[in-house]
Order: structure tokens, then C-alpha cells, then sequence
């Protein structure tokens, strides 16, 4: 059996959104980052980047979102959540999860945990302040360029869908003007009112 | 035959790197960043992010460096490329170059690229001040508990070997003191010396 290790609000919700769809067999452990248990030696041990979310299977300890959706998915999952049989649906469902990554949660991180690129505090200001422009810019790419609906690979839920509605979650508290986003504001609704969604949602409370 | 896009001291080097080691046929296109050529509207129609690499297949443009080298090699190369029969082994790369371009590639680019998330002068000088000790730390994790040697994933080289060089070329150029990281500067020297990335090399002068 798997165990996750996970926070309430943090970008672990896609990886336990996707664990509730395969129905996989779990078990959460959550953190409380108020009381900053990521950073205590227990949990050092077992994933030194002191985030989430880490599974731990049976062969060793795995991290990065990215990854473990493919993971959760290769494993348990039916092949239409890694783009069935094309090589090149497969690929463009990695391009699309490393810039959610790579691009949209680091502009995110930006409001939050800008100490990890400065301890300036007028710097720090500075960062929080770029945030509502830099996530509109960079979700923005997926509403006009990546997105193509129902889900963000077309007829089938992917391994996109999950991790693209935990970072959209996020957008009000970024300050993010919505208006301009209507596709991704559709798919929000449509990925919430899914009983896998709500299910995690409950377990990560 | 696949045509990708680069650009000199480029993130793109890592791929361009696993195209010769697969001895896959390939043209590239080096695109001038000192004159924004990444920016112009031709481009910007093949990879509306302006950046690259970005890699023209019969199916479509691919772009994120942790894609385009997992579609490189299940295409051209042999399986030991992304950790053979192993689903776990597989993760595992995933995992690492994830961490490449979401953790250690972010560090290095508040240096030059500061501009992504913060327009103040004062603060992009105090992002630019502390990439020495953000990229020591990022790399750290890796020489600490990531990498195994000789190759990144133990006896066998990954696509995460060329990325890893890739970014690692960069190290010097971040004021990063890397008298505390032995192993992978043996890396680095070890993955230079190839065939292989010496052409990619000279493809992308």
C-alpha cells in the first residue's frame, strides 16, 4: 500500500485527487505546515527537500508531482491517463504537467516562499507584489495556447486535469484577475463536482 | 526527421546532447538570444513561451526539456535510457529531472531572468546576489542524496546525465563554490569527454 505524505492546500491535492480516481489503495499522512513539521528530522529523513508530497512504495521514497502522477498512473490507472497508445500524446502530457511545474508554480511560490531567491524584504515585497501578473501570464498560455477541453488533453481526464485544478485553486488567494480565463475557470467547476475530487478534498482537510 | 530549436549555453544542450547519443537525425536551429530572435513572431508561432528548446516532430511542435528527452529516448534509444524494466527506476528519472527544472534550473535563472518575476531594480539585484548560495543548496541535495555514480542513476547513463551536465555548465558562471561538490564536477568531466555531447557541442557554437 502506498502512503502519501501531504499538507492541506498545497499542490499535494492533485497527486491524492488522482490516487482517489485509479482507486488506489492509500494511506495520507498530513503535515501541518503552520507548525512546520516538513522541516523536522522525522520527516527530513524521508524526503530532504521538506516538502510535499513524498509517496513512499514499496521500492523507496518518491518525489516531484510531476513524477508521481505518473507514477500513480502507470501503475493503477487505464492508459487514457497518459494519452493511451500515442507516444506523442504521452510526450505533450509531460510538456504540459513539467510547465505547470516548472513555470506556473514557481510564479505562484513567488507570493509565498520568496525566501528561497531572496531574504531582502523590499525584495521580497517586490515579488509578492508581480504575482497577479506573472500567474495571469502564465496560465494565460494555457487558456489561449495548451487547453483543449473538456479536459486539458481533450475527451479524456489526464494526469493534467488534477494537478492543472490544484494550481487553479490557487488563484484567487494569488490576486489573479479571472476574468480573462473563462476555459480554465470551466474546468475548475467540472474537475470539483467529480466525487475523486471531492474525496481528496475531504481527506486533505 | 526531428528539427529542434536551441540557442548557445541554452538549457537546449542537454537535448541536443541525447539526439547524438541516440544517433537520431536531426536538424538543429540556433537562434540568436543577443538579438531577442527567441521573441520574434516566427518564432513565437513555433513556441509561443519564446524559449527553448523547442522540437518539430511529424506530430507536432514538443517543447519542456523533461519531455523532450523522455520522447527522445522512447523513440531512438535503448531502454536502459529511462531505467529499463523498472517502473520504479523510471520514476525515479522522472523525479530527478523534475527537480532539475523545477528547483535547480529556477535557481539559476533569477540571475539573468529576473525579470520574470519581479521588475524592481533593487530586487532583481538582490535576486541576482543570492543564486551563489540558492544553486549550492539546490545542488547539494543532488551531490548529497540524489546522485549515485558513475552516472547520475548508478551504472547506467539516463536522460538525466546530459540535463544534469547541462545545468552544471552553469555553476562557475553562478559564483557557485563548488569545492564541496566532488562528485559532480567528476560528472561533469565524465559526461564531457563523450563523443557525443563533444558534437553537441560544436553544433550549438
Amino acid at each position: 500500500m502506498l502512503k502519501i505524505f501531504a499538507a492541506p492546500k498545497s499542490v499535494a491535492l492533485a497527486s491524492v485527487i488522482l490516487l482517489e480516481e485509479v482507486k488506489a489503495d492509500y494511506e495520507a499522512v498530513i503535515l501541518d505546515f503552520s507548525r512546520n513539521e516538513q522541516r523536522e528530522p522525522t520527516y527530513q529523513a524521508i524526503n530532504p527537500k521538506g516538502r510535499v508530497p513524498a509517496v513512499l512504495t514499496e521500492d523507496g521514497i518518491l518525489t516531484e508531482t510531476p513524477a508521481i502522477l505518473l507514477y500513480i498512473a502507470q501503475r493503477f490507472g487505464p492508459d487514457t491517463l497518459t494519452g493511451g497508445q500515442s507516444a506523442f500524446v504521452f510526450a505533450k502530457i509531460q510538456e504540459f504537467n513539467s510547465y505547470l511545474a516548472s513555470t506556473v508554480h514557481v510564479a505562484h511560490a513567488h507570493r509565498l516562499r520568496g525566501s528561497r531567491w531572496t531574504d531582502d524584504p523590499q525584495a521580497l515585497e517586490a515579488l509578492r507584489k508581480k504575482v497577479p501578473e506573472s500567474m495571469l501570464q502564465a496560465v494565460s498560455l494555457i487558456e489561449d495556447d495548451l487547453f483543449q477541453g473538456p479536459f486539458v488533453m481533450g475527451e479524456d481526464y489526464t494526469i493534467c486535469d488534477p494537478y492543472l485544478f490544484t494550481i487553479c485553486s490557487w488563484l484567487k488567494g494569488d490576486g489573479v484577475d479571472t476574468s480573462r480565463l473563462p476555459g480554465i475557470l470551466a474546468h475548475r467547476d467540472r474537475i470539483l463536482e467529480r466525487p475523486a475530487t471531492q474525496a481528496a478534498l475531504s481527506r486533505l482537510q
